[in-house]
């Protein structure tokens, strides 16, 4: 078998065997097919598509690149999560909580952020002591103990999708749907859940730009799922704004232990307790969404979910008490007030600038090697739909320095678009995505 | 200006600057950007497409990444001649004589073969003690003073053509018009001639299989030649079978001579005649094709053009008396006829099953390092539209040992089919691209 052969199959549309993908992944993940093999095979896969059939192949044979994670230790229902990521995402520390509260395994392996914010994992790395590295046996205790951990990526996972995301970024091919959902679903397969929950997000702070993408992706990625043998659903949800108020790692965790002690009710809550309808649904904890969400809320009303948060935090090396109050963790050293230079209703918040805003403060990274300001932020008083008077405060900026934050301030500020005419509150979740369709 | 977003511009179906395409070809010749970006636009140039500018631009700045040959020493008008390639294609040993003989002045660069047989270079080099290594000034002397040289490339002749051949043959992109059409002329516009004749071959023998697509790269390679100030025209050439009746070296050099001496009238003569009349017009030789197709068939008849073969093969090294009898050339070790199984009319002929008979007999090269046989070859007897009789003799085979002959002879008895209809001649030219349209 060649590699040219196979490019040149893909390239006039036709469709490769399991066999020629597995020889293609295996030999590209130990060296023996180069870069420029793969490239050229990714852009003729980007331009050519893949069916069902071969994108689960390439999705497995990623997987089977490298470690796969074994949960049979933990005993009940493990459940997993993944969002293609967005501005001021905090949904993992929220419905990982909430999830794990209602009787479901929390056996997650996170990444962390290498863009606006930090990743889950930065994100609860701002509770003092938090240690994200456990040996395989301690995670599965930790589980089986308090039904929730989140740690760091460890192992071997999915070598072959390292590589080619790297290889990806560099050659024009990433916005393709078989390479997307399989580098997403092979992770997902590899980290061993059985009932996985993907949030798709949509929008122009989003990967996906359109609602019709960002379908077809989940689609994709529901059915490579449910073909693996999990059950899977996912949701398209906003992203034309930042979701939730805080954007940054110590403020999202504040505003995350806020929803989980009920005092926030907006669009993050939203999305959460639709995620997490899904996954007790499927995992079978629940007949249909109604009774999934009230069994959510619950959660939140007496307590159960903020004490499993407070639980994994202390489990996994930092003190409780932060939890219970966040006041505890620390402030970043400068804070200016970004405000409304007329009046008016607020309909749209350009959530790549305010991201962007973000990581000029310090919240995220430039490179892998960049080192994260946890304190550093932007706290949005204002939402699309908000009435907004001259003069009021649109958001808080924190930062590190002066310098720095009135900069960032300025970026905000152009990131909100005022209108005379009231707007209407946008739909938080689009569409859901079931296997059944 | 990253190369990422370059290869992202002309994925989405963008143009590209000057400025991109220069900065893109002259870091990918000093190997500031990697193989694998330059494979993944490859690919997407394969998909989207170049416009007329654009190819020109590539095409310039190909042939301005090396030496370009500077021909002002040679006094008079300088032709050259192209052919995309084909089995049995032996025209520049006929066809460069006959305009020499004319007054046109060849000063032409010629390759070794990579494939079915042996290239120009090659089948001269048949000729004991013929060298094609001349320096500089010897082949400008050569010209001026027998209006004729061919010699291999030297020098750094387009280096990024090099680079972007070898990486097109291992990443499924060569089949691309803008990509051809770029390669061929880069190197023609360096050889440094005023006029310039592209034969484009068409058919099952060659690489553009429809018509269509011969007649796309020969008017985008006419119009390139035309935009850099060359007077360019085109043939589109039947490749259905092979050209001529012998396939091999010595044995091409023998038809070669037989053509030149008058002595054979068939589809090589037809081919040489319209491809140096369009030279002998272009060059202002001549009014008209019917003027130019007499004064060619002049240098035929009086022995003017066989008498400049005998001129260059001296001049370089080589006996004329070679030249004028051909039978001093080797003979193979082993010959054995191909018969016909059935009686009837030639249909088809296989070329690329007869070049690769012919390239299992030693005759062409597996690998750059392959020796040549040049005694090996095969001789048709029979062409398309022939009748033929049972057991009569359709080939020679001409080998170095029986069983790779035996092997070779089963090889072109299975290339020809035979109908019991009679069958048309085909036309050997099919159509002639000028840069008036």
């Amino acid at each position: 078998m060649q590699m040219t052969d196979l490019i040149v199959k893909k390239r006039d549309g036709h469709e490769l065997s399991t066999e020629e993908i597995r020889f293609m992944i295996s030999n590209y993940t130990s060296g023996v097919i180069p870069d420029y093999q793969m490239s050229a095979m990714c852009m003729a896969i980007l331009f050519k598509g893949m069916n069902d059939r071969e994108i689960l192949d390439l999705t497995l044979a990623m997987m089977h690149s490298g470690d796969v994670v074994d949960l049979s230790g933990i005993d009940g229902v493990k459940a997993d999560k993944h969002s293609t990521g967005g501005v001021g995402d905090k949904t993992s520390l929220v419905l990982c909580p909430m999830v794990a509260a209602c009787g479901m395994k929390i056996a997650k392996m996170s990444g962390r952020g290498l863009g606006h914010t930090g990743g889950t994992i930065d994100k609860l790395e701002s509770f003092p002591g938090f240690s994200t590295a456990l040996s395989r046996r301690e995670f599965i205790n930790s589980v089986n103990k308090n039904g929730i951990a989140i740690i760091g990526q460890t192992g071997n996972i999915c070598p072959a999708d390292k590589l080619l995301y790297a290889l990806r970024d560099v050659t024009g091919t990433v916005p393709s749907i078989p390479l997307i959902a399989s580098s997403i679903m092979s992770k997902k397969l590899a980290a061993g859940a059985d009932v996985i929950v993907l949030d798709v997000k949509c929008g122009s702070g989003a990967f996906m730009k359109t609602e019709a993408d960002a379908v077809r992706l989940a689609e994709t990625m529901v059915r490579l799922g449910t073909m693996a043998g999990r059950k899977c659903s996912a949701l398209i949800t906003d992203m034309d704004q930042p979701l939730g108020h805080s954007i940054g790692n110590i403020i999202e965790v504040r505003e995350a232990v806020s929803v989980l002690r009920g005092r926030d009710e907006g669009d993050l809550l939203e999305v959460c307790l639709a995620l997490g309808s899904e996954m007790l649904v499927l995992g079978g904890f629940a007949d249909d969404r109604a009774e999934a969400g009230k069994m959510l809320m619950r959660t939140v009303r007496d307590g159960s979910a903020l004490e499993k948060l407070a639980d994994m935090v202390e489990a996994q090396g930092g003190k409780r008490e932060y939890v219970y109050n966040t006041d505890l963790l620390s402030n970043a050293a400068v804070e200016l007030k970004a405000v409304a230079e007329k009046s008016g209703y607020i309909r749209f918040i350009d959530a790549e600038k305010i991201g962007l805003a973000s990581m000029h403060l310090g919240g995220g990274r430039v490179t892998k090697e960049s080192a994260i300001d946890a304190t550093v932020g932007v706290f949005l008083h204002k939402k699309v739909g908000d009435r907004v008077g001259f003069g009021e405060v649109l958001a808080q900026v924190f930062g590190s320095d002066y310098e720095k934050t009135e900069s960032a301030r300025r970026e905000i500020v152009s990131a909100y678009v005022i209108s005379d005419e009231p707007v209407e509150k946008p739909a938080f979740i689009k569409r859901i995505i079931t296997p059944a369709g």
